[in-house]
């Protein structure tokens, strides 16, 4: 470490007279002249958008904005319930929702399908054969390692999710169908003659795809998936402060209780 | 309570085959069709705002992003150091900043202008003499409060802060510079005469006019700097995963550490 | 700031042999030697605490530390159903709920308390019959500001909190009833006079009193309720792995949402 | 779902004239009967420990609670910094850290320590000599794997974490020394016969094993680092409330940042 450390970024800066932002003039050149969600896009990779690329992202962040009373929409009403000074912390509540379980299939799709083609010896496939070939050796490989093919299924949407088709279309429409979203398209064609049933390609997954073919760093897709549900959690408070609910989703928990006796954990599967 | 409760929402509900947010089919009327700021202020009002209120919204939203190296942005990398597993827990750490001191201007400054428009008997202020006269009325009475005004004042912008006239300008040309803005900024004029040297508007307290004027909940004011926040925290961990800082901030405190004996604590203004 | 700047602290120290806590040899002095109640009471006020006040604190740790299906119980429990990989993230979702509402009574209570008694010119009450004036004087002030007294009142135990006799009569064993225990007893007695009712002393606002008396910083007495929950917490997960109802709680809601139209908010308080 | 749900539980219950813990009167027969770390450990296990496994625990917290400047201090008190109306929040984002990176070697070393304990066939090891030659075997096999044996190395307490002998001490005293302490100090007899040097036992990995010889569940060890964590935690707050530091650190970062460039995300090692 240096004497005097420096930390270097090209995201914010401010003189005395001027604000920078990705090196652009804030006031005159960010504000009143760029979306937010082309700001975001911006912001995460530190290049400009095109419109389409715009066009698509924004397409997913509608898609995982708000899923209605979900977890985490139910922490944050009711963290605000209960600490109703820190609209901070009822909106932190609710994104550490965000893992593995509820938003994390956005990631896990992103990456699982990024991994396939990467190992991918030579050029992509480039018909559709090509990729219902490739597709096929995945499934099945997935198969044999009794592993979920992420992105494939939902308890609720089983005749088909209707996010899916239609964000296809947007890509396509804005020439951004890539290899992700071709290598899941294919997936979702296949799957059957493996898995011996029709599947539906869930709308988590294919935000997952479209953000990879859109260039945004992998680690981070989770991240979109958490700047979505910001908005959508926004919107759960402002309907929990003139239609409150969560005084009496706490009441169904608490009077419903049953009392019973411990239960002393002994750790039989333990050794010794 | 009931003995089914019933939870009402206006916002996503799904059925077999369709996904609905806020009374509109999600995949085709929302994916594709709307931007993510225009998502983020419909959600929040349940009202879809024209392209003026969108490009307003999304200009306070661009304000506040990122501010470099502040706290919020100092913490989210810090915890994505130590915890790197947890992108959602990184980005809940640093909006847990988003309190009083740091995020909080924006929603100080837009209940402060609505308190002072909402004591006002009979009609508002028509003409710039008449907001003056108010602005006055209001800084005086904080100064004999011994109250500071939010939103005046910056400590590094200490010439005029780049977005307050930028932010102004925009809203005017939209034809959505209301009352908030106008006392702010006749408070901006009528300031010195009372505290004897000239102090700026400065960006957060704008932001907190502007969405004001807008018609969006005071109670969540503070929320859309958290919104906008969580795009700039992405970008933050972004450019940590290629420039990464946070071990390099971490050493920088701990190899500068000074044992000291410990000073206990006595209550010294302690009764008894 | 100096070149470099140097970070005083008497907390954990290292150095290769050697890891100190509170200057004391952490291996051998600290570990085996002093409990986690006695040590969290040393690590908040630098001095460490005779065997009366850990009794004190630790009654007031048991008293706070669960009360079953809180608000924060029920978080943790979904946000462990949605981030399973994350437990850092599931407590700190239960502890974001230690807000005004449900945990903040004890900070109230004592810092209500303190302030009182700082506002005693000239010695403070010696006898029941002193300390029954200077709370019925308290009492009438706060009925007459529309306040309520804080730790007065509870909305199950309406006949008494059997927490608040108990810990009262373990401080007198231990010779730490002071002051803030002294009014808030004397609180206990007068206040039907003023009210025309009688209320129960409440047992959160009695462990605030308790927490005052021991000298612990008031800015933090919400903190202790913190560490107590903390504890609680995690046995609502070791619950949770065992006998699962986070994710019936969820469906408990989802299922019982019910679709409504948007109910587009338009600020009718607000000016022009 | 049945109509109307049932949420079964042993924790915290209460009637009006009565409060239950794990079965008991919370009033007589836990306050002021029983110390915190003790009732910790009954939570988490719905049994109470004997005086020699709660001296083991509360050792083990004693050796987790505070490590100065650790970036989850930090992160405490730069969000205090920024948002000092909620302490429930510069805990909880100081808590975000405790994950993989920081807290997680206790959690990872008392699953690796089981695991391996777990995949012995027969009877487990009785003399130092059959140890030793399970440990030899397992630090081969993480050798082979090319993985870390967690718990093995320091980047400090180069020649021995002191924390180790005495935890081990303690353990032994309180006649505790367990499988997982009998393997984890075998394989720091053997371990340089495999890697060729000698590394030290690291403290949090001790901490690992002797939680699990204490039969508390494994997938909460991580838990009890964050309560120990908590009350440090704590501590960083009073002290920073006294000898703040920071709003220095924040400088010392933000004063010292440099702008540079955007460089554009590209994927470089993305397909297509």
């Amino acid at each position: 470490m240096a004497e005097r450390p420096e930390y270097p970024t090209a995201l914010g800066a401010s003189s005395r007279d001027r604000i920078t932002l990705l090196g652009h003039d804030l006031a005159e050149d960010v504000m009143g002249e760029v979306g937010f969600g082309e700001l975001a896009f911006w912001l995460a990779t530190q290049r400009r958008p095109g419109p389409g690329e715009t066009r698509v992202f924004e397409a997913v962040l509608a898609a995982l904005a708000d899923h209605g009373f979900t977890p985490t929409a139910i922490v944050t009403r009711l963290t605000y319930l209960s600490a109703p000074d820190s609209v901070q912390g009822a909106l932190a509540a609710g994104l550490l929702g965000g893992g593995s379980r509820f938003l994390g299939v956005t990631e896990d799709t992103g990456r699982f399908l990024h991994a396939v083609l990467d190992s991918v010896d030579g050029k992509p496939p480039a018909t559709d054969e090509e990729w219902d070939a490739l597709a096929l050796r995945t499934v099945r490989a997935e198969r044999e390692a009794k592993r979920f093919v992420p992105g494939l299924g939902h308890h609720v949407h089983k005749d088909g999710d209707p996010r899916t088709p239609r964000l296809m279309r947007i890509a396509a429409e804005e020439g951004l169908f890539g290899p992700h979203l071709s290598l899941f398209a294919a997936i979702g064609r296949v799957h059957p003659r493996v898995l011996g049933k029709k599947l539906p390609l869930n709308g988590a997954g294919v935000c997952g795809a479209a953000l990879a073919d859109l260039g945004l760093p992998l680690e981070l897709l989770r991240g979109f998936a958490l700047l979505a549900r910001t908005a959508g959690l926004i919107g759960q408070l402002a309907e929990e402060l003139r239609r409150p609910v969560g005084n009496e989703i706490f009441l169904s928990v608490d009077l419903n209780n049953r009392p019973v006796a411990p239960d002393p954990y002994t750790p039989g599967d333990r050794h010794g």
